[in-house]
C-alpha cells in the first residue's frame, strides 16, 4: 500500500468539533468501523472494553450537562460512542469471566490457561502493580481501550470518515448518568473516553506536532 | 480506499513472538512507521511521549533480564521501541513546559492558552483527578502513548510489517535500567510500553475475538 495515501488520512485526521448535522455515515461504513476495534489488540488479549453506540439524542442529551468537550460534537454526530473500561472485578487475575474468557473466547486449554493464569497474577501483583487500587486497574484497561480507540480513528479517516476523541467531561458524573440511564453497572465498568464519528463543516486548523527529533531518540 | 484491504491488515497483525533475524525494515518505512506515532493524536494535544528506538544490541539486552514478555522479540526485531510517558513536574496545568508547548508548538496567542490552561487545571483537578497521585497522571499519560501504539502496529501492518506490543515487564526495574544505561530522567518519563517491529517467521495462531454483539451495544 501506498505510504503516502496513509499519511494523508492522519494529516486528515482531526478533532473535529462540530459535524454536518445532514451527512449521515452509511451503516456499512460505521461496521467496518466498529470492526476494527473489533480487532484491535490488548494486553493478554483480554478485550477489557465495551462499546456503547449512543444514537437515541435524549440518551446523548442526557451526557450533555457533563460533557464540556462535547458541546458541538453531541449534537450533531453521525454516530457517538461511550467506550467503557472493564473493571476489577471483571479483571482480577482469580476472576471467574478472566477464566471463561480464556476458556470460552481464546479457547486456551486447561494447562495454557494455568500458565497464563499464573502469568497475568504476576503481572497484576508486582510487574505493574494493578492491585495497589482499583483505579489503577481501571486506568490499565482504559490504555487497552486507547488503542481500539486510535484504530477506529485511523480507520474512519482511511476512508474519509471524520472523528473526536473525548475526555473533556467529569467523570464521576457521566458514570452516574451511564448507570442512572444506560444501565451500566459501575461495579463492573466506567466510562473510558467518549468518540464522535460524522463529517467535517468547515476546515481544520493546522495540525501542529513536535519535530521527530524532539520525539524520537536513537540508542 | 477499500475497506476489505483495511480488515485485511486488522487480520494481519498479530503479536509477533518472533521475527526473522534477517529480515530488516528499511529505513523509509520504519521512518513512516513513526510519522504516524508523531502525527497521533493526544489529550489537549500535549504528546505526552518519548520514543527510544533501541538499535544497539548491548542496550537491548539491558532490558532482557526483566523484560519475561520480549524474550523472542528482543533479540530479533528489526526495529525496537520503548516508549516513555510523562509525569506530573511536565504535565501538571501550572507546568513550565505546559505554557511553553502551547506557545511554542501550538503556536496559540496568549488568551488561547489561559483559556486552555483553565480548562487543563479543571480536567485534571477535577473532572478526571489527575493530581490524586503522581501514578493517575502518569497512567493518564500512558493513555495517550497506547493512541500511537495503536497507530503504529496498524500503519505497520497496511505496508505488512508485523509487531507486538510488550507490557511484559516489571515496570520498576525497567525504568531503573532506563535511569541507569539510557539517561532517562525518571522524575520526567517513565516507561509506558515496548514495541517491537520486524518481519514473521512462523504462521500466527488463529486470532480470536468476541463477536461485535457481545462487544457492543447500541442505544
Amino acid at each position: 500500500m501506498d505510504r503516502q495515501i496513509i499519511l494523508d488520512a492522519f494529516m486528515f485526521r482531526h478533532a473535529c468539533k462540530e459535524f454536518d448535522p445532514q451527512a449521515r455515515i452509511s451503516e456499512q461504513d460505521f461496521a467496518f468501523i466498529l470492526e476494527t476495534a473489533r480487532l484491535s489488540p490488548s494486553s493478554f488479549g483480554f478485550e477489557p472494553w465495551q462499546f456503547l453506540v449512543v444514537q437515541d439524542m435524549a440518551y446523548r442529551e442526557k451526557l450533555l450537562p457533563y460533557t464540556w468537550g462535547g458541546k458541538g460534537q453531541i449534537p450533531t454526530a453521525s454516530h457517538f460512542l461511550v467506550c467503557l473500561a472493564m473493571k476489577t472485578p471483571l479483571l482480577r487475575y482469580d476472576s471467574a469471566v478472566i477464566a471463561d474468557f480464556m476458556h470460552t473466547v481464546q479457547e486456551l486449554p486447561e494447562e495454557r490457561i494455568a500458565a497464563r493464569t499464573a502469568y497475568y497474577a504476576t503481572f497484576q501483583q508486582s510487574d505493574f502493580r494493578l492491585l495497589d487500587s482499583e483505579r489503577a486497574m481501571f486506568d490499565w484497561a482504559c490504555k487497552q481501550c486507547y488503542i481500539a480507540q486510535a484504530n477506529m480513528m485511523t480507520a474512519a479517516a482511511l476512508v474519509g470518515i471524520d472523528s473526536c476523541p473525548i475526555e473533556g467531561f467529569v467523570q464521576d458524573k457521566v458514570d452516574a448518568v451511564l448507570a442512572e440511564d444506560f444501565g451500566v453497572d459501575l461495579t463492573e465498568y466506567g466510562v473510558a473516553y467518549m468518540l464522535a464519528f460524522g463529517y467535517r463543516i468547515k476546515a481544520p486548523k493546522r495540525k501542529t506536532r513536535r519535530p521527530l527529533d524532539q520525539v524520537v531518540r536513537w540508542i
